[in-house]
């Protein structure tokens, strides 16, 4: 269940041939009516911005935020592609509208894969068709859509959340490059509310600030990362703060799909650093753990070696007092005043040993609390990216 | 030949028990007549700041830049070990002292090894005596000294430089959590040059910086970073300039040093950010790249896949425009004006294949530049810190 779930979407995917595998590698999510719907979207602030990054922004700016389909490549990225890049993604659109009979700014486009590689956009326009006419309301389609997606995903990610009598769906794409802001990383939202544009964004911004922003998993930020929402607004209206819990909800679920599916990952680790100065510092404390290669290879290691995590916030450029430092385990604290304290070793070996590790650090200077989700680093994961993927 | 390559030191080293190995672990660098000579140090920006150094900052302070010792241990970084740990590296500097007819706060002191642990304070001091007494001030004791600060360091690290009549000599250990500012790195200089405490200290800081400061393996900064230079004056007057240049080619030749026998890398990688709105910029944008988990399994594997520089320099926070950004590999430019050119890949992945890569990223913005050095991320790397190391 996924962007056909909330009423009035259709979805489609099917094997354009981008990907030299012949694995799935086009969808689309239109609504049912071909018609343009309020719509919107956060889009990474890597300035290697894809060109599909682009065209959708300029689409989504010369329609108000309207937009009647999402047309979506995985196998190639269409960055550092240069203006052709960008009239092929224009293309994709024009095609995708003329079988639709909406106009070509009310399509969005999104692709993910190789960097630097021309786009190839034949037999991707050859598909359209064939995309155009399998597009279906029931679960199969957006279940195809979803599995078109998947680059280095070893499952299609999919959430639906409900909110009275409104419901919004998703699908993404996201297995490594998570970082803030986003990352490798595709969702298309849909919901049948009855919601003007302003609204929906608003709604959307939030959402992401409280889920994909909050996930790192090797802190690299990619040069395609784009959120959309459309809706439909089949169900009729909604109290805003109702739709903002539900489109959190799913974009939460999506990102902790995201975040058990990292690339090589053996430990899903939620990390809070509380006790900061301010959010901000907390932020950027728990951050920089969750980009530092050693605190990644203990956890991969299973060692609770919290000084790691202490040298990291002592360099992290906030407010530290070594001297109030406390670190956490699965809740059992083995470190506090900066120096380690007795503690049940055996729990805390216990919980590094399982797949879900939940870390604290807590300054002891203010009330400043962040959390990230985050992932170890492993041969896997070395394996996965020491070629091109 | 090292630190006791200039006239007027002595240096030895031996096993005292730290480590459990039983591999020497206790170095001690002294003038040859006991008594205090100007002396400088730079220290690690980390606020987790270990007893050590707290200790030898104060100590600096309170003679105004004089030492006549320095004593340092590896197997133990004596960080993250509260008022107790202080107490530990002041009994250090005092039993030395005695040895050597010194004031207490002539002896500056250094760590090296685990995070968190006591450290094993009562063989060490047990081991003062035969260390004092082993002191000489031949290319031996330099050596041995040398060889005592090795962690996981697969050979020792020393450098001798002239400026005239003056000799500059030094050693150090790091092989892991070399970023700026330092690293877990500690240095040791020695120069018979009569110079000084202030200008000292301007020749050392001014190296430091162009030297371990643009050292980059795995992004982490340590708790312990120490370099100190020490001048005996036994050789008389020098030029200034003269001498920042003997010394900074010293501590270049153990960075140098350094990178080479990173932990786990297969690669050396001299990383050029050019055409930056700035230097800053420049050094931003190297730095990026350089802590890119991404970038660093492209170059284990070999793989010259510049679409992950690029898009690292976009989400570097810096001056970027993906339609002027150039890369080059050992020479050979692989993409200009933000895409992919023709060039000759064999030359490419023959410069891939060796152990020293020289990248270059000319943003065409500007005149900033900035070199750093760094390695790639390996199966050994993870290896080496999946477990407390």
């Amino acid at each position: 269940m996924s962007v056909t779930a909330p009423q009035g979407f259709v979805a489609a995917g099917l094997a354009a041939g981008i990907k030299e595998s012949g694995d799935p590698d086009l969808a689309l999510v239109s609504t049912a009516s071909g018609r343009a719907v309020p719509a919107a979207g956060v889009f990474t602030a890597n300035l290697m911005t894809a060109a599909p990054v682009l065209v959708s922004q300029d689409h989504l700016g010369s329609t108000a935020g309207k937009a009647a389909a999402v047309v979506l490549n995985s196998g190639n990225a269409n960055a550092a592609t240069g203006a052709p890049g960008r009239a092929d993604a224009e293309r994709t659109c024009a095609a995708v509208a003329a079988d639709l009979g909406c106009a070509e700014d009310e399509v969005l486009v999104c692709s993910t894969g190789l960097i630097g590689i021309p786009l190839p956009v034949e037999p991707l326009l050859g598909a359209v068709d064939e995309l155009v006419a399998g597009l279906t309301g029931d679960d199969a389609g957006g279940a195809a859509a979803a599995e078109a997606l998947r680059t280095t995903d070893t499952a299609r990610k999919e959430a639906v959340a409900r909110a009275g009598d409104v419901t919004v769906g998703g699908m993404a794409k996201g297995a490594a490059m998570l970082a803030p802001s986003m990352a490798t990383m595709l969702a298309v939202l849909t919901t049948d509310a009855d919601v003007d544009p302003p609204t929906l964004q608003r709604v959307l911004s939030a959402a992401v600030d409280g889920s994909f922003n909050a996930l790192l998993t090797d802190g690299c930020t990619s040069t395609n990362d784009t959120v959309l929402l459309l809706a439909s607004g089949e169900a009729g209206p909604v109290d805003e703060d109702d739709l903002a819990r539900a489109v959190a909800e799913v974009c939460t679920s999506l990102a902790e799909q995201m975040a058990d599916d990292a690339e090589g990952a053996t430990k899903v680790v939620r990390l809070t650093v509380a006790g900061a100065a301010s959010d901000a510092e907390a932020r950027t404390g728990a951050e920089r753990i969750a980009r530092s290669l050693l605190c990644k290879c203990s956890w991969y290691g299973r060692d609770p070696y919290w000084g790691r995590l202490a040298s990291e916030l002592g360099s992290a450029g906030i407010a530290f007092d070594q001297e109030r430092v406390s670190v956490t385990y699965g809740g059992v604290t083995v470190a506090a005043g900066g120096v380690t304290v007795d503690h049940d070793g055996a729990a805390v070996a216990s919980h590094m040993d399982g797949r879900h590790l939940e870390i604290t650090c807590d300054l002891g200077l203010g009330d400043g609390t962040a959390t990230v989700l985050t992932n170890d680093l492993t041969h896997a994961y070395v394996d996965e990216n020491m070629g091109t993927s």
